[in-house]
């Protein structure tokens, strides 16, 4: 039957579309991408929500096992997978249309929030922001530094750029394999600290002048959730800053206009350097 | 009390989220971006869904206007104003908001999806697009093409362009002002067929191979809504496509991965000269 993909957005349940709510209850089969249960969206709470069970599949099932979730739809079941945010945002679920409509299954999508689109509420404007990149935790030897010359050609270009922060999910335990057994590591998610702290040290290793020590950043947490979190600021002061749980990410700014700065203002750190080396002549008003 | 800044998302009155739904039950008035009334979100329908009267505050009263949605939510009542797509997609709201919370309003933003974000569904990467340009009307003596060097950027970086096209609303008639009269014209939306004319025109202007007859291109229409249309090919094919009825917009390829050329081969048209190119060799499996 049909195949949906549905976008939680970026919250808690009560954040899925009306049109997604009635999708959902009329799936026979509803699969929850695992990514999604470490976010913060209970499963049981889901299941109350919706008044229909839930299965968790984690992104290895979607990458490699989609037959789990093709098959039952070629057999003339709906079928449902929830994704945070939106479906179209990740790789993962374009393989996954692909090989649906190859085996004549129809898929219907329902878009949402993501954070690729709520970045905005920090103020800067969305059409302004270049390619968007990711940074890896780095390891005692492996330090890829390749996202610096992506945020350097959107800087040139005076477009801001969105770091979408490493999450580390399903890690074995190395030591415990050497043991013979398969331990998993607890989840790691990327700070804005640790973020800001590596893009530094990118700039000590490429010296182009791109995410220096004084250069705007934004740090968010949470975005979409009640406590979200965002703080402007130069991407040292960010270093030092509390930005609580995750999910976290970082904008490192490129040519602000004056409506962008009315807003970041809003939410820089009360003493920023920044501030204090180019705002303080427009703040007499 | 609250201003909540409400996305509708992009299709009808069940686009909403089920959180944004709760908040407009909750306000004690509540206003639709005029915008809104004619992307096939009907007022009537909206009240209908909400259970609740809607009033339709027209862009102007929106940006020149505040006070009247203001004031009363200083007053103590909670105030929506509801926006197709999402809330920080367009600077109107970020003006919004800043005079809100300089007001010592608090200000709930309800995310949802919008287009910005819903062009993935074509298969192209989200992370992979640079900045966004719009393409204006040309008029006789008025064709300005400052977009062609925005593109130019961005493609020379890989990056794929979304340009959203034209839309006039409340465009007065100047023959009717002369015999004075305030009319205003009926409402033009910018089809992807003008849109690919007046690139190709850009191109002949400024000749460096940006957006030539026969690079890569997808024209999307009503994105999000059940009868959306999305349609690839050279630039120049587009010219003569038809995508129905409004909104449209335009995507210009910059380097495109396998996975997301593997999505767009499902758009393109079946005898695109992009196809017999560039892609009849990958054909043969």
């Amino acid at each position: 039957m049909v195949l949906y993909l549905i976008g939680l957005g970026l919250g808690d349940e009560s954040d899925i579309t009306v049109r997604g709510l009635n999708a959902v209850q009329k799936c026979d089969l509803i699969f929850l991408e695992a990514y999604t249960s470490v976010l913060r969206v209970d499963k049981t709470k889901l299941e109350e929500f919706y008044g229909r069970p839930v299965q968790v599949a984690d992104r290895n099932c979607v990458e490699s096992e989609a037959e789990l979730i093709l098959q039952p739809a070629k057999n003339g079941l709906n079928v449902a997978l929830l994704v945070v945010g939106d479906p179209v945002c990740a790789t993962t679920h374009t393989d996954l249309m692909i090989r649906a409509r190859a085996e004549g299954i129809s898929v219907e999508l329902i878009h949402n929030a993501s954070i690729m689109g709520a970045v905005g509420a920090c103020g800067l404007q969305l059409y302004n922001f270049g390619q968007t990149v990711s940074i890896p935790f780095f390891e005692d030897n492996w330090r890829p530094t390749s996202f610096y010359s992506k945020i350097k050609y959107n800087k040139d270009g005076g477009m801001h750029t969105l770091c979408l922060l490493d999450i580390k999910v399903k890690e074995p335990d190395y030591d415990a394999m050497i043991r013979g057994k398969t331990v998993y590591l607890p989840p790691r998610f990327m700070d804005v600290n640790t973020a800001a702290k590596q893009l530094l040290e990118a700039e000590e290793v490429h010296g182009e002048s791109v995410c220096t020590k004084d250069c705007l950043a934004v740090g968010l947490a949470r975005l979409g959730h009640k406590d979200q979190c965002i703080i402007a600021g130069t991407l040292e002061e960010l270093v030092s800053q509390d930005f609580g749980k995750p999910l976290h990410s970082l904008i490192i700014c490129g040519d602000t206009h004056d409506l962008e700065m009315e807003m970041l203002k809003q939410y820089m750190i009360s003493n920023s350097r920044y501030k204090i080396q180019h705002l303080t002549e427009h703040e007499s008003v």
